[in-house]
């Protein structure tokens, strides 16, 4: 396998456990065009190879690896003939990275818990697809692309063992969390839905905070980032954005509409500007959002307004955000035909331009 | 009144209620030598010069308000030769700031929930003098002297109102927390004094993040002096130091002996050298720590060795710790009896030098 180009190992348990369950659900496979025919009990001597890029930063609490996983266990399960059942490559995908379960599909999806002690029914369902509720914006402020210190599966663990708070969470708060968030997401909540999201994102990282070593994923600049948030939202009255932390520092802010996300934009362009000359680079994924907010160049990001619902406005933070990126609700993992597009040379099997 | 020389108002509620409770219990007072009576009845229409000096930064979260207060009450109690009874004057303290009640007292101090709806049973009780555990050796690292955003006092009342964690925490967590912390300070039990500190310290914060909105009285500088104590004493198998974060960034640290100290200080200076080359202004209190570390100039500093818990070693911060301070447990207020060590000019009644 080759992430990113790179050549990777798949000896590891995580790997290994989708791997094994993949090939366990294996059926026959014919492609009659080709010529192709593959039998059942033949796939265990194929060797498979397989080329994934992946463009989010890796190892940085941004799902990189829930998007991977996900990827991974789709696209071998249609390689392989498995039955299209989502529940099943969802409970696959979940031993690669627990949060994978939920990646695929696309738009609103709930991971449930499960009752059984193997786990089988800790599975994800769709509560609602990607153009259930088309207003919302999302714009990612990658923070800091460093690895981090602490994995989000290892953290998880070390909560799970040393948090007196997180039970309380886990038995008394998150349930009835969960109820309200499918309510608002059914009926296009937007205040609802904003205030459940960021008030369970603090309290993840206050359990985080709760574990014993502690586990710091935010750093000052998600900290300003929330403040910012949560300043604006106050002066309007009612939220505009919502925002939500993984593993990780970078802040993921989710705005109720594109209007809202241009002027989110030039707000956190205030305070983070870009550090080179160049402002196409430091904003990726759709870029027309930099249009919308007025912003063509580098002198429209430094002839900015202090955003006036903010006290501080004497300092900015140039170099504490990497780039940002802008983007909508996506779709699950998809099939793609164009040939041109496939990262493996179909004659060599090796990546493209390797 | 006078707070560092500077001239300050009493008008605010929290001043009125303190100087009304002890105005109440004010008595006859006779000084025969200086040929000074007042009567109880003549207290009402008396105006008294109150100077204080604190050496503790104002409103950074190292409770300068607390020692204030405590110092106030009790220094306006001894005036007015109210009656000595220290949970009353504690009572009264604490309705100037909240641990005010507790530095009422030298050595450990509880602070008791109480019962009653008025309060008035919410007072603190001394469990040790500071003669009790003299090994311990406190050093503070003053992280950043800007007045901070949320006053503790604003704080608490959100994360009461707000956040679902803090009565899970309050009632099930703290009662029990407490009655080990009493009974690891009666042992000299530094391995638990030091678990159940730094647990605790880090729960409030997690409650703090749990409020709406989030509370971060912890910085990137906190993050990391924490970090470099839970290596350390990962390291060595038992806990060296304990670290404890009240409403704001700067860290206390208390090192189980002189020598643990000393060592800390070594690690503290690696990372965070001081900023200027004049090293002995940048550790106050007991400066004789520097030689014990053998610290003795800014070459020293240069030349400390990385420790070697630590995976990186290759990033230091300077200009992130303002200065240290190095300290023992404290006595409670006392009355200083040289009058050359008097604030206020005895003849003019303003603040000497003024």
């Amino acid at each position: 396998m080759w992430l990113n180009g790179k050549e990777i190992s798949l000896s590891g348990g995580r790997f290994q456990s989708c791997l094994r369950e993949i090939r366990r659900r294996a059926r026959d496979f014919e492609d009659e065009k080709k010529g192709i025919k593959i039998k059942k009990e033949d796939w265990e001597k194929l060797h498979v190879h397989i080329a994934s890029y992946n463009n989010f930063p890796t190892a940085a609490g941004l799902a990189s690896s829930a998007a991977g996983f996900a990827c991974l266990v789709f696209t071998l399960g249609k390689l392989m003939n498995v039955k299209e059942d989502y529940g099943e490559l969802s409970s696959i995908a979940r031993q690669g990275s627990g949060s994978a379960c939920r990646s695929i599909y696309g738009g609103f999806v709930k991971w449930c818990m499960g009752k059984k002690d193997d786990g089988s029914d800790s599975i994800a369902v769709q509560l609602a697809d990607e153009a259930h509720w088309k207003d919302l914006v999302i714009i990612i402020a990658v923070v800091s692309s460093k690895q981090k210190e602490t994995s989000s599966t290892s953290g998880m663990r070390d909560s799970v063992e040393t948090s007196p708070l997180l039970q309380y969470r886990a038995q008394t708060v998150v349930p009835s969390r969960v109820l309200k968030m499918e309510e608002a997401i059914k009926n296009h909540d937007f205040e609802s839905f904003a205030k459940l999201t960021c008030a369970d994102s603090n309290q993840f990282h206050a359990v985080c905070l709760d574990t014993s070593p502690p586990i710091f994923y935010m750093n000052d600049t998600s900290h300003r980032i929330i403040s910012l948030v949560e300043k604006w939202n106050h002066s309007e009255g009612c939220p505009q954005v919502a925002y939500t932390f993984d593993a990780g520092p970078n802040a993921v802010l989710i705005a109720r509409d594109r209007k809202t996300a241009a002027l989110l934009l030039q707000k956190l362009l205030y305070y983070f500007p870009p550090h080179g000359k160049d402002l196409s680079s430091y904003l990726v994924g759709d870029k027309s959002i930099l249009s919308d907010a007025g912003l063509h160049s580098i002198e429209d990001v430094e002839a900015l307004p202090a955003p006036p619902e903010m006290k501080i406005h004497d300092q900015k933070f140039k170099g504490d955000v990497s780039y940002f990126i802008c983007s909508r609700l996506g779709a699950g993992p998809k099939v793609v035909t164009d040939e041109s597009q496939a990262l493996l040379n179909s004659i060599t099997g090796l990546p493209k331009g390797a």
